[in-house]
């Protein structure tokens, strides 16, 4: 793994941005490095939804309308599941299936996740490079008020992100490895950008992969994060009750803190153009520009300035 | 389980006559001892076709035009799963890949196959009982000329049992239980049927599990088999060649002296009753009767003459 420029993504957002980058970069030059603690074993297969959400995204294949899972998606197989009480507040759609289907067997062959995620996106024409942060397993475990701890698919997708939460841990993260590879990818590349992803349950968790963050440390200087947080709320999900509700200010200078000591530049949104000197003066240098991608083309002009912002 | 009709059952034929069945005797009381050496798991899913077969027909769900699967079923995740290059000559349709991951759902959290028949079967409806002969995992491998062993669904779904066969196993079924009550059931019985399956790949294995044999043996008096072999063929599937390259008479002759140790009585279709003294000499009763099950009022019919023999 050579490429110039490597990507930290969750999903959704991170999804976004990637779309953006291949627009203004030669794909075979990028290297995204994907979130797994979201992954789930669901009916005995393996789910990664935000590497899916990358590849379907990059595809051109995602719903437009959510901004995950398959567009012109059916449900024949969760309303067949019905019958029988099983679990179906994880909705995935028939073609999806396919995705999880063959990611279980070739998991099961005893392929590692970074090569099956290779030839998923492979399979759908994918140029860029698209890497799980670790090939072990790790998984984000959520704690909640009410419940004490949860499955972060438990907090996200079925209590729809809509409880307290007191604490968050990565579970796994002390043993896992890094992909092989991504710390010399980290090393050599020219530009990292850190994606508009939720910093505590997307970009947190890639970070907690030993040898991540001081490899992101090592490379400060060359680090452009994207704030997530634009008027002091998340564009989707919940990063602004979770940055709360753990203790940090849920503004830009939030973020900024958050990760202060492995990225020299954020760039934030202008409606938070007042707060740029409060971002400086936590130690990070402040790019103000819109940072809402729309489409296509507002995600193509945000690539080009996170880029443009590391060669400054 | 005290009910006084037990069918031991393979997939299609047996459906067919457990279809016969529940409308000739009341349901409650009929037991289904179904094979489950043809199970395999795909894509991490585990896959119970004779299982699926018998509770589909019996829901009035199965296509009829294949008389495995469920009728209006689509393929949205076969399709897909093209797209990886997966495997998708077993096909799993859309509400089909529900009951799989509904019974690896229940399986990965520790339910034996027998409970979650009896879920899967409640779910559609059924009223009779429906268990697997074991809840370990047994299964058939297949010795072929030209390739040695391999796995049933290879033999049977892959290469469409178009090879030649020199040998078949059970692999697992030395060490396999009875599904716990089977036994007692096969005693309390007041007549035991075997169903109209693959004598090799079907009752075989039911057969082979420790325990089944000579617990038939006991009843012998109380058995009833209808022969799978009309006029010197199968209605469906392999038993026809299978009997020959593995050295049995395939004719209702060879059906018989395959299970006369187990069955007092072997009922044959009306074109072979010309055999019937050929099966009296290998000391089995010979009831002639149309066997050949066109719909579920022939079944009924059929149900009703194997019920008689028993009787008489």
């Amino acid at each position: 793994m050579t490429q110039s420029v490597v990507t930290l993504a969750g999903g959704v957002g991170a999804a976004k941005l990637l779309a953006g980058l291949v627009r203004v970069h030669p794909p075979g030059d990028l290297l995204a490095v994907v979130n797994t603690a979201d992954d789930t074993v669901l009916h005995g297969l393996h789910v990664s939804p935000d590497l899916d959400t990358v590849v379907y995204t990059l595809a051109g294949a995602v719903n437009p309308d959510t901004g995950w899972g398959l567009a012109g998606e059916t449900w024949q197989a969760m309303d067949a599941l019905d019958r029988y009480g099983g679990i179906t507040w994880f909705r995935l759609g028939d073609r999806d299936l396919a995705t999880h289907l063959y990611r279980t067997h070739r998991l099961g062959q005893g392929a590692d996740l970074a090569a099956v995620t290779a030839e998923i996106a492979a399979a759908w024409g994918l140029e860029l490079a698209i890497v799980p942060v670790t090939n072990d397993r790790i998984e984000t475990r959520v704690t909640t008020a009410d419940e004490g701890e949860i499955g972060f698919q438990d907090y996200f997708v079925r209590r729809r992100h809509n409880v307290a939460v007191t604490a968050v841990r990565v579970a796994g993260s002390q043993t896992a490895h890094p992909t092989p590879g991504l710390i010399e990818s980290l090393a050599a590349a020219r530009t990292i950008v850190i994606a508009p992803s939720n910093p505590i349950v997307s970009i947190g968790p890639v970070l907690e992969v030993p040898g991540v963050r001081p490899a992101m440390a090592a490379r400060r200087d060359s680090v452009v994060a994207v704030s997530p947080i634009v008027g002091g709320a998340a564009l989707k999900g919940p990063a602004d009750r979770l940055m709360r509700e753990l203790g940090h200010e849920c503004s830009v200078v939030g973020v900024a803190r958050l990760y202060r000591d492995v990225a020299a530049t954020l760039v934030i949104d202008e409606v938070d153009a007042h707060l740029a000197d409060d971002v400086e003066s936590v130690g990070v240098s402040c790019v103000v520009a819109p940072t809402v991608m729309h489409g296509v083309e507002s995600a193509a002009d945000l690539a080009r300035i996170v880029l443009k912002c590391a060669d400054g």
